[in-house]
């Protein structure tokens, strides 16, 4: 089967029994229909699209090597530099169609099981794991072009460094048995981004493992029994695209996962109850590279994405001629032109891993990680600071469509927009740094690669001082 | 007419004839039950009942000059030390029902008014100055209780520092004539917070005026014929307190006020058509320092707000162990300290002015109001960078009402809370950080006091070296 | 004895036979004239001759209880807010004759003898305390005006968190005997600032004391046989004043301790062996507030020397019509005002404590102690900021004394001054920022409290939130 | 010729006559002797010595096209990015003798000098501009390896946006005569780094010229007749490496050039009297990316070095077990990477200009010239912050050689080094960090590139948003 469309993408998910639970109900009725996942489930059956426009085939497509057929890119191992930047090429053509906001597009979970599969060498020979399932699974999902959510963290009952958890009922999810038909899991976790509109959830133990029954890594179908998705608050406003042209199309949901005794079938359990392994295969495999390099360039489309929106801010009410907006725009040139000297670092200096894959330097992507979530919220902060009041002046389209019309024509005119123009404009600003679908944007890029300082750490003790 | 009490106030915006444009449609029917409205209004009628309360009757009133009524003592004239003081907590006492979120309580304009009044004598016996109309108006509003709403900014067509307008019809609300009824306004101005929701528009040039044209200062009702307020899309996102706790109550609208040939009658025109007592009059008269004295006031209570809040998650997830979470509690500590001190020096170092107020330092005023807006929206993302994946972890109220709970209870729970006491506590925190509410009371903030930089500028053109 | 005058210091300080090592040989000959200490001993002198001045004698001296003599008012215990008021005049006059630069002018050690002296009752009835020891020699001390250096921490070998030190020899200085005359101390302490010039040195533990050898608290003359002070190099670079204008006149020396078996006398010993007080005398005693009150003082002091050079500069070469230029003299005029409002507070809310001393509010001086070690490096880097080349185009008296002069008078004149005074300008406003004096005073302050991290925490750890 | 070799530079150095004043005397004997000049000529000659290593002739010089001499690299037009990468390891290897310390090293000026007369075309059919003397000008330079001083600012009198220097005598310098000889200079500029120890000065109009009189740009031997160098203070404290190790050998002399009726031969004038072309030469010839690509390479050893040194504090004292240390140490990591990916931008994306020349991408130049400084005196806040007390307890070189000695050894140990190597490190970092060396190389970083709002502003009108 080759690379799926858009409606494929959409039945698929439609057919799915998924349990959801959105504002104290469960979901009935196609989810492709909800008010809550609508937005984002369009904007990605439009990047499955794109794999069958015709003239994007090569960009998006490469020949499987089972079994012929044309499918995704991000599955593909990369052998040498031009299959990586092929894979760049690919990321942020996607990217481009969503300024970058869909921070859970199909590559980056297919990138990640492409490294993690690539890495089965390491799970070899050792107890409880089995890398032929992760092979197996990885083929199977690029073959079909399955697409994932996934859980890295346990809920934050307690964040105390000594904290462990001590209850009668789990609460961070566990394994509480092993049957004929494979783990048993119960408990839960955070924070499953596009949780229920996805075939499948990926699981895994991220490291920092005591405790064998928390040592596990699978993927099931978000339709087994017993796996709930508990979805925060919607942060789509509502669905006319002038008046939230960013939330109405990108908001993707935020879910909490419960397992309530969900059996894990043998055959999708890529290693359980071991600590040594769970605790390095995430770090020791070509994840972290990979996942990176996914991501950095998605963060550069949407800097350049922040860039245009700023830029034509300052010409529509003409302040290109002040210093302070100078020093403004030169931090974003700053940020997007280090952001992409970085990557070409990256990928410059790739070379094959022990795995076979040409692998980006991982020191020039965890600067990059380093830096963004700095820059980021700054970013947002400078277009409203230039927006100043124009930020909260944004009146609706039904306005426009009214008889007071006449009166926003000519006083919400600016120096080079038309009243509609403009507000259109400072509504797309709104949308991007002060709207819900704003603000959750922020705290998921400062956090997207975890706490601050454990980054930092990370880069330290694992650099070679000349 | 002593102070008012809620109900009155409700009742008086009820019976007005305002006219204000929501989402393409002029309201109709009782504005205090406009969603869009219909929280500020209660929050401020609850304002109103405290002049009432026995027990506060002495903190809230003072005894008019005039008529020996209760009156507000925000319009009281402060001569002495303890005038200021009692002030100072009647403005705290407010502020802390609605936690320093009321950016345009009453207060605030009644304080401008009486400063301005006080002021009047710099206007005797200037062109087309009426020292006599601010004084009587402001008697009349104090004796009344009247609300206000007010602009101070032209329409943001154009920011560049060479930009004249030069246009057939007018954008920035301008003189275009003058009858026996009055002076005859047309044109727009912003952002009129609560606009619509006040008995009355205060309309005074901020200065840097070069057209007689632009010189004016007066007051009308909101009802005025030809006046009208179109407002920005609502940022109550609902009115169940679980859900939105501030939004709910606190959302103040900012409104576009539109003048279509606006009649202004003699007897409320303060000035018009002098330049040079436009250009001067707020900042000769006692407006700065009186503004700034309740500014400092609400933004104070505002600061321990958010430190209670950081400081209940800080307990909640059990995260004091850290030593970066100690130093953000103390930034947020040192926020609060610095603005007090800064209050306490402007009282200490208070003195009787040119007209007979006792003034508060001017300088100590200003360096409050330099630093709030830095610290501001660092304070606020503080809250996020401790809140971390909880502040999108936000299920409803309706989640803990359905069948859903009993998962919410077991994994929302936290080291010190029941899981809906927890989600309710992160709820606030979004509310007061992530929100639409929260993104427009940070702008809000932000330029509270104009543009940094000039702020930066007029406390060092005004500063006497030792 | 009255408050002694510069002379007598003077003398008493070169009668001393006091052991100081500087550049590999032994001092000998007056430590007066010493090149590396004769510019801090004269300033130091000038301080003693201001208790001398009839004019001052009311603001720099009380009446000793003892003996009626006119004694130094940092010795006094104050009782009352006027006590503590006139103390604050007596610092600010003694800091301004050398711009706040004597970071351990004598006010500051005698102030904490008095604190510490004032919560004697805090060693009653332990274990190896002597309270009545501390009481005499505070008395002693405040009638003979014996001036001090002190150290608090312990050599910087291994700051790993799990040190612990195991040596043959000792390194830290610790108790290796006790003898009929006293205790015998080996071993060296850091950074004895004016180390050797000072009649005394006081020593006490910090707190963290794990080991009974380390607990102990003792004064004791600086020409103790055994003790040695090992002198760093001297950042005096010359001792013309025109062309080092601060580091001629202000550079204290600090030194390296040793303590080669130097016997304490008993009656100079407060307490020694006795963990639990060792570990919380300080914290416990008045010791905080007053250290922390004559230093904010002090630092007030400076920031307004900072700010008249800074200002001097702008209006020297004409800059004060640039936009940044104000913002960053904003800066600095908020520091000042910030600083001084948290002293007004911590005096306003002064009350009396358990020792009967009227006790300035510690939350307000640890605020302004988070603060300064912030601000004071901003402020530095801003004066070279604004002096930009400026800073380095300094030569030197003797080339105003040379046939060069008539260049430089037509090439280095500015905009306000004749070329001599705005290269003296400069010349100040390097040796405040850029010389080794200035580097090191950079570093002092940042220090000053401790580890920024510690002070953060101890704020929080003690505030009460509303 | 070809490439000369230390004793040929000093050689011809102490040849010339040039008139220095140092400290209210002319110097006499050889320059190479004088305290303030000899570390950083010893250093510079160094460098020259370099040139003839018989393994690093490939990477030190190519072979003159005209005479077949091997000449610097750092002269040669760059066709290739071969080339291009070559010049790059020239740079770096010559910066690594001396940590990036000699900011003015001769490949600095011998770029400018190859860029400049490249770009001689724009000069041609202009008025009174001479190309075939630049070109002659160069070639004479590059066979001769000729070294320079040069100057492009005007003296600080009068910093207003306003003024305008209108003096009977001149300040700036400027033409007052043209001879048959020459063009007649008088007047002076600053600031000439290395000024007297080179064999030419290059003078150069940068631009904003409004009077032709100041308009030029030629040539001059050092001792030229009527030119004289006025020198600062200078910052080498003494010549004992162990003492001083920076300082000692890399404090270039920074000096006023005083024009004293100067003769410049016309054959040494590029052009002058052309205002047009005195405010376009610069920034439409291949000046800024070479001076910039030669900056960054020196840029990023010097970084390296400030790395090294701070993991050697880190090891020394055994801090690496902090988070905080981390942090600080990931910043500098983030430095040094961002601006090699910089440099490694600006070579990926070099192209052919319009002279012919491999011209290295200006935005990434750019971007890696708005950042370094900035991060510069961040990282050297670092040292300071982590070397803590250790960075002024700083005995000599004479105590380790006295019978102190000793107690040094058991003092000043560290976790990792002995005392004296403990030491030296401490002082090393000192002498990076905080001496008058320190802070002037901070200040000269600082604003290598000019004003930081004006390097903003360009960056941003140049740049083409996607």
């Amino acid at each position: 089967m080759p690379a799926i469309s858009g409606n494929e993408y959409i039945e698929r998910i439609n057919q799915l029994k998924t349990t959801i639970w959105y504002n104290g109900e469960p979901l009935t009725g196609e989810i492709s229909e909800h008010a809550a996942f609508k937005g984002a489930i369009k904007s990605q059956a439009a990047l499955y699209d794109l794999q069958h426009d015709p003239e994007l085939i090569d960009v998006m497509t490469y020949t499987s090597p089972k079994t012929g057929n044309k499918i995704g890119i991000s599955y593909q191992q990369p052998k040498t530099q031009d299959d990586l930047i092929k894979r760049s090429q690919m990321i942020q053509k996607w990217a481009k169609t969503n300024h970058g906001m869909l921070g859970r597009s199909p590559d980056y979970m297919n990138s990640i099981l492409m490294a993690l599969s690539a890495s089965a060498s390491l799970l070899e020979g050792k107890e409880n794991c089995f890398p032929e399932n992760l092979i197996n699974f990885y083929e199977l999902a690029r073959e079909k072009d399955l697409s994932f959510t996934h859980t890295f963290i346990n809920p934050q009952v307690n964040r105390s460094p000594f904290y462990l958890e001590e209850t009668d009922e789990p609460i961070a999810a566990k394994i509480i048995d092993e049957i004929d038909d494979g783990l048993v899991i119960k408990g839960a976790r955070l924070l499953a981004t596009q949780g229920g509109m996805t075939d499948e959830i990926l699981v895994i133990s991220p490291g920092g493992i005591n405790d064998p029954d928390y040592a596990f890594a699978f993927s099931i179908p978000s339709d087994t029994n017993g796996l709930k998705f508990i979805c925060r608050e919607s942060f789509a406003l509502g669905d006319r695209e002038f008046n939230h042209p960013l939330s109405s199309r990108f908001e993707e949901m935020d879910a909490i996962v419960v397992f309530d005794k969900v059996v894990v079938p043998w055959d999708r359990v890529f290693f359980y109850k071991n600590i040594q392994v769970a605790n390095s295969f995430l770090s020791q495999s070509a994840f972290r590279p990979f996942a990176l390099h996914q991501v950095i360039n998605r963060q550069i489309v949407k800097l350049e994405f922040i860039a245009s929106v700023t830029e034509e801010i300052v010409q529509s009410i003409d302040i290109s001629g002040y210093g302070h907006v100078h020093e403004k725009m030169a931090e974003i040139i700053i940020a997007i032109e280090t952001m992409k000297a970085l990557l070409l670092q990256a990928e410059t200096k790739a070379a094959v891993d022990e795995f076979g894959l040409m692998r980006p330097d991982l020191t020039s992507l965890q600067v990059a990680s380093c830096t963004f979530p700095k820059i980021y919220p700054r970013l947002i902060e400078i277009i409203q600071l230039l927006g100043a009041s124009g930020m909260v002046t944004i009146p609706t389209e039904s306005d426009f469509e009214s008889s007071i019309r006449k009166d926003l024509d000519q006083y919400l005119q600016s120096a080079k927009h038309p009243a509609k123009d403009r507000v259109e404009l400072f509504r797309r600003a709104w949308d991007l740094t002060m709207s819900p679908f704003a603000t959750r944007q922020t705290q998921y890029e400062r956090f997207f690669f975890g706490n601050p300082s454990t980054i930092a750490s990370d880069l330290y003790q694992n650099y070679t001082f000349n």
